[in-house]
């Protein structure tokens, strides 16, 4: 073998692993875009179908198949009764990251992705169907009820938030919803994307793409941050509490989740976006708490390390003003995040090459077995 | 963001993406080593479950470490009943590859590693039980049996077969299965493993991680190549047909699964241990077809392309003469594997940065979003 060339960086951070056109990170003058649009200009103005459009075909969908995709994705949005008895056998207590890996796998065995003509269909499928996995297990085991997986809400969001409560959504919720599905959709070679095309890259099917990735996505870490964040300003009364609490933790040299970035340096594009919809939440539901909180920890850490709220941050307290369960955050994260795993999946195929790196060496120097009767 | 660095090889190809120190590949004077040892010499002298100790703690066991260790993985065979009710639920033309994915996805759904204290007990539950999940729902699906999960065989390789042909195995065949476990165990940074590396790296769970790692072995690039090895070869009824056969696929540039390699470059050090091991069951059969194909395409491929059989294509042969059903062939690397991915695991978590490479861009320059209607 050659020898292998050293990266400077530990997990691989700052090198090229590959060639996208979906996702610019970090770049100059743009946060993030996706296939050229800035993503605060598609939350300010599109809906999450839109954008999952845009992802799949390539351009913005016009009217007309706007209408058409979605009523499609309508009729994609319910699950077959062998999976519906197999949500049913994972207990409450599952984390529920855990059942929509489950629930991709499984689906994956019944309705199986037999060629890669097939693979804009089961990426499609997969994200009309994740909140109905999502809810149908968390219904059955909270709430004991067999639900319903149909809705008639037009959007993925209001049909998820229609699932969860049994109700119509407010035209706030949905369009939060709506705002969170399309910042969450894609960001270039993250973990858990990477994740799925080091699994595409062995020309395996797109659900194992997706479960993997699922999988990535659960660490607190990556996905898992928007769980970690809420579990911990809810703690705090108190603005000044948050802040006494946070100055302890940095001095410890605690994580503090739902800030820093692998990429960003300054800022995250979302975070500004995600805040200003947390802002008008906690209105709509007269907080005078978790909110205020929040501020407190966004500016301390500021202050202290010049750290910034990433997507994360302000999605927990939005997400908790809507009456969403905090252990629901990161399967959200899924709902959306489906497009951009899948989208990379295509392009993985499209231009292949095993992913295969090498490691460094640091064991043992070579050495003979000793038979079992004398070590 | 500071520029990326392009690295040359696509597939992250001879490029460092951490450290190990488990495993060797392709070093000059040693194929491949696990822990040190050559694994022609472990295959030579050990049991799987030695190996599998081996990975684990860092040394072979003595003879009281592996009895005991035998008789605890012994114990550990079994299946949940919720675990069986799901298996139950997937249909007999389901990828075995897609069952063994899901039975790690919903075990850790019912027996959740809830702190990484647990690591290697959850590793070594998800070894003991794979036999179980793939023969539990083989049997099931194909022979319409509700199987016992449990063996009296002391070994992992003696175990499948006991459950999968429902009688004692021969002490020829347990050998056997013993050294392809011992040769699937582990293989540094292949594609499968650093699926689970990427996910261990976001801080995730092990069955996240196993699940992924299954994923993306699933792929007819890795772990697929036995069985799709086994289709090809068992079309050919002489040495003579196989060879014009193979010469046609070259000269239109298909791939020949189960040769070549991204590491290697002269010759697979497992091939040899395998080879020898399918001709002798080859002769204890009788076979006069198989075998002797396997030889013409080897030969061919070598005469042609320079090209070498890696792991994988005499197992398909040496399989097949076990009475192992061709789609059971990937799942068994699964059984083996899942040491090395663990292991893998233990190393990421120990010294842990995210994994999050970057993307050289090649998609539209930014652009405005059109509002719908003009669209
Ligand atoms: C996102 C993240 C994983 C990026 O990791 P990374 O690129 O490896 O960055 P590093 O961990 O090297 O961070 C650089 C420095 O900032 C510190 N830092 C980064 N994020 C921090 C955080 N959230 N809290 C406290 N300190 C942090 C690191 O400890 C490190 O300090 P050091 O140089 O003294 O060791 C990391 O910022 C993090 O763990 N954040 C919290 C989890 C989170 O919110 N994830 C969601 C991301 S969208
Ligand atoms: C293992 C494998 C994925 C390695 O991939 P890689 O490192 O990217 O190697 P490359 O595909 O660049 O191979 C180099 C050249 O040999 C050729 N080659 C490699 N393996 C080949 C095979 N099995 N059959 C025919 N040609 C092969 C490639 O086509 C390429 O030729 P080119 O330079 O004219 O394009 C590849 O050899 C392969 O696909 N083998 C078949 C699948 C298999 O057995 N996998 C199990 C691996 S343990």
């Amino acid at each position: 073998m050659a020898e292998a060339k050293v990266l400077s960086g530990a997990g691989l951070r700052g090198q090229i692993a590959g060639q996208t056109a979906l996702c610019t990170v970090g770049k100059t003058g743009a946060g993030l875009t996706y296939r050229g649009y800035d993503v605060r200009e598609l939350a300010a103005e599109c809906d999450f179908e839109e954008v999952a459009y845009l992802l799949f075909y390539g351009e913005l969908p016009n009217t007309q198949q706007l209408t058409d995709y979605k009523s499609r994705l309508k009729t994609m949005r319910d699950l077959p009764q062998a999976l519906k008895e197999v949500l049913e056998r994972i207990p409450a207590s599952a984390h529920p990251m855990d059942v929509m890996r489950t629930g991709s796998s499984v689906l994956g065995t019944l309705e199986p992705e037999l060629s890669f003509d097939q693979q804009r269909d089961v990426a499609e499928r997969l994200m009309a169907a994740f909140p109905a996995i999502m809810c149908y297990w968390y219904r059955f085991t909270h709430d004991g009820v067999r639900i319903n997986c149909s809705s008639d809400e037009e959007t993925l969001g209001g049909h998820f938030l229609a699932l969860l409560h049994d109700k119509k959504p407010s035209d706030l919720h949905v369009k939060v919803m709506n705002v969170s599905l399309i910042l969450y959709a894609e960001h270039e070679f993250n973990a858990s994307t990477f994740t799925a095309r080091v699994c595409a890259s062995t020309l395996s099917d797109l659900y194992s793409c997706v479960t993997g990735a699922i999988g990535s996505l659960r660490g607190p870490l990556h996905g898992g941050a928007n769980e970690a964040a809420m579990d911990m300003i809810e703690q705090w009364k108190s603005p000044e509490e948050a802040r006494e609490a946070i100055l302890g933790m940095l001095e410890r040299k605690d994580k503090i989740m739902g800030f820093g970035h692998a990429i960003y340096s300054v800022s995250d594009p979302r975070n500004e976006v995600i805040k200003v919809w947390a802002e008008k939440l906690a209105d709509e539901v007269g907080d005078t708490v978790l909110y205020p909180v929040s501020v407190a920890v966004d500016e301390t850490m500021w202050e202290q390390k010049k750290l910034f709220p990433n997507a994360d941050f302000y999605h927990a307290s939005a997400y908790h003003f809507m009456g969403i369960p905090t252990k629901l955050f990161t399967p959200i994260f899924v709902c959306s995040r489906v497009t951009g795993w899948a989208s990379h999946v295509f392009e993985q195929r499209s231009n292949n090459r095993i992913i295969r790196p090498s490691a460094e060496y640091i064991g043992p120097e070579q050495r003979k077995v000793v038979p079992i009767a004398q070590r």
